[in-house]
């Protein structure tokens, strides 16, 4: 744990501090639902300022008025995150069970298995904070500082709700700079699988790496995705670009694909992916190829090679709105260089998890590309993430994950 | 017929009239894909003007280069519709199969059983031209004028691609009045069914009456919606309402609902739906309830009605611009209406087929509605159509069916 932090310890008091919105501040709007305050809507006397990261507050608007409670952390830009808009909440271990509880009543709507992201933050009213879940194990991302702060209580109330067993902290989160935290992951409870996990997903297998992993070792955002191509893969020769653990891949074989091809920079996600396919039994339908996206697209041209269903699932290529012109060329050359290996009337599946680039200007990054490749294509299909990524209305324009599906 | 139309015959012949593109409209445009040329763009000479609604002409830019053939009809606003950008494309029965077969490879892709919106007009290459299939039976909608005049190789080549017997001409369209065109219905081939035909869906059955429904009688378009629905309606009370034959509820029967009702202005549509519970074995299961959706939304809240699922797809409230704000204003109240009758943790879905209400504005009206209900939700999937439906890149805006899904 980073120095500024103080030890875990009962949040609320009668102590608990209040801060108080700027009079122009849109005091409405978190009455309204709005989950953040920034630095600039609050009165940040010196006070304020000396809150130690993670701090629980009351928050009231400029006439004094309470608004809930919030997390403060005078390091971030987001310097007020709301807890509940109940100011008497005490957020305790109690507290964070409830909103757990609620976030797993839908997934168990939602899903068969318990392999789903089980907090998505703000959406399931633990800001900042992300869980995964893999069966018995669930991994925790506190990306806020209050998450850091209030971790033992967090991971108590995650096994009491959901009786995992191990509890894995993953301190990769890019979002935790900005919030002054360490990149220390560790474990909480239980202990680190030692091996990685089988993870079922739309009728295939993933092979989970918990602790080495990107991010936490699966992404379950693409699973609707998966889906949707996986049906229109019966029969079909596959190219999965960017595959990491084979997420296209490994549910086109399961829904019947001749074969499927998967390209990554990473040699260890690809092996992760073969480990799929033994574990289901379809490795001599299954290849690998390591290397640069860009290069091994132009390197199948090259050779000729052509597929029924081809998806490309780069990393952000326009993370910041800084980089939308530069990451909008990116998702155009990768249209144009996987165009061309799309057989007649096959199918042409391009994703991006840029917040900064939005549909509309994604989905004409992509027609351009398909169209300076000399091919006309069709949009059958435009997906987003699945619903155990949920999101507030007032977030929903950023919603990161796109994922569109032409037939050429 | 409506007088203007000549009989149908050979399409295209030395003698093919040639139209011409002002100096200023965009003829780069129609080069790369756009599908209409308006009034406005064209040269509109006397010669031109005098042209029987549905002839084939060659399309030139101002420097009279080609630019491919079309359909072009002088008393639409839609002057010319692109056919080939082949300038020596000879439209005929043989041009038509092609188009047909293509489009139906993709069907074949993605659905088990032939049950489809089979051409979906100008993403599949027949501007104007809807066909749904029913298994054995097709019904056409000729909503240019150019597929009127082709209706009988239109026919044929339908029949040949795909082996159907019996092929209904549905003259309901609204955008038929847009091209002069009659509204009357007819057998083409073989006969029309003499009743309801049962529909296979995400494991319900739907019956069609293919004669005497709204539309064709069944409404293929929301099929991705009802299983997203359906997939979490396991065990739960459902209300459908804008019912129809049952589109919402009878999915979610399938998947294991305790309970559906079915709203309804129509007697006949929930006669039908009844007849799809009856069906399925699980009319025990199945109510409905006829009358105004408004006025039922309200009923049920005095009654102190609960649902674990509530889902409202109301027809277009604002299907042009002119009636945008006042369909906002109905979307919300919708949302505001239904929100009540959702039980904790419950899920509202609303759908809009509104061309003019895009998926913000859609998303604004419905969050003010649950919010001016008291209640707060998260989004959890936005949807829109099948890949039965796919759309030209260029007119994906204008998609107009959305499908929203809050957990309240």
């Amino acid at each position: 744990m980073t120095a500024p932090l103080t030890p875990s310890e009962p949040a609320n008091s009668a102590a608990m501090p209040t801060i108080r919105m700027m009079p122009k501040a849109n005091a409405r709007a978190v009455r309204h639902g709005a989950p953040w305050v920034y630095t600039n809507e609050l009165v940040v006397d010196r006070r304020t300022k000396n809150l130690a990261p993670g701090t629980i507050a009351r928050l009231e608007d400029a006439e004094r008025q309470p608004l809930g409670v919030v997390a403060v952390n005078p390091l971030s830009k987001i310097i007020a995150r709301m807890l509940d808009q109940d100011a008497d909440a005490v957020i305790d271990q109690t507290w964070i069970e409830k909103r757990i509880a609620r976030a797993l009543d839908l997934r168990n709507r939602a899903y068969d298995a318990p392999f789903y992201r089980l907090i998505h933050a703000e959406a399931d009213g633990l800001p900042g904070v992300v869980i995964d879940r893999f069966g018995d194990t669930c991994v925790v991302q506190p990306n806020a500082a209050w998450a850091e702060v209030m971790i033992e209580p967090l991971c108590a109330a995650l096994q009491s709700v959901t009786g995992v067993t191990n509890v894995l902290k993953n301190a990769g989160g890019r979002t935790r700079t900005l919030e002054g935290l360490d990149d220390i992951s560790s474990v909480l409870a239980g202990q680190a699988p030692d091996a990685p996990l089988p993870v079922p997903m739309n009728g295939a297998i993933y092979m989970a790496d918990l602790m080495a992993g990107q991010k936490t070792g699966l992404f379950y955002d693409q699973r609707p995705n998966h889906a949707f191509a996986a049906g229109l893969s019966k029969g079909a020769r596959v190219l999965d670009v960017f595959a990491h653990v084979g997420g296209f891949s490994l549910a086109a074989l399961a829904a019947g694909a001749e074969s499927a091809l998967a390209v990554d920079g990473s040699a260890p996600a690809l092996e992760l992916a073969t480990q799929g396919a033994d574990a289901m039994d379809m490795a001599d339908r299954f290849a690998t190829r390591q290397g640069d996206a860009f290069d091994t697209l132009a390197a199948l041209r090259n050779e000729g090679a052509q597929f029924d269903v081809v998806i490309c699932d780069p990393p952000a290529f326009a993370p910041s709105r800084n980089a939308l012109e530069a990451g909008l060329r990116a998702y155009e050359r990768i249209a144009r260089l996987a165009a061309p290996l799309v057989a007649e009337n096959g199918i042409l599946g391009l994703c991006s998890c840029s917040h900064a680039a939005d549909l509309g200007q994604f989905r004409t990054a992509s027609s351009r590309g398909i169209g300076r490749a000399g091919r006309r294509g069709i949009l059958l299909h435009t997906g987003f993430a699945g619903p155990d990524h949920p999101q507030l209305p007032q977030l929903a324009e950023s919603g990161y994950l796109k994922s569109l599906f032409f037939r050429l």
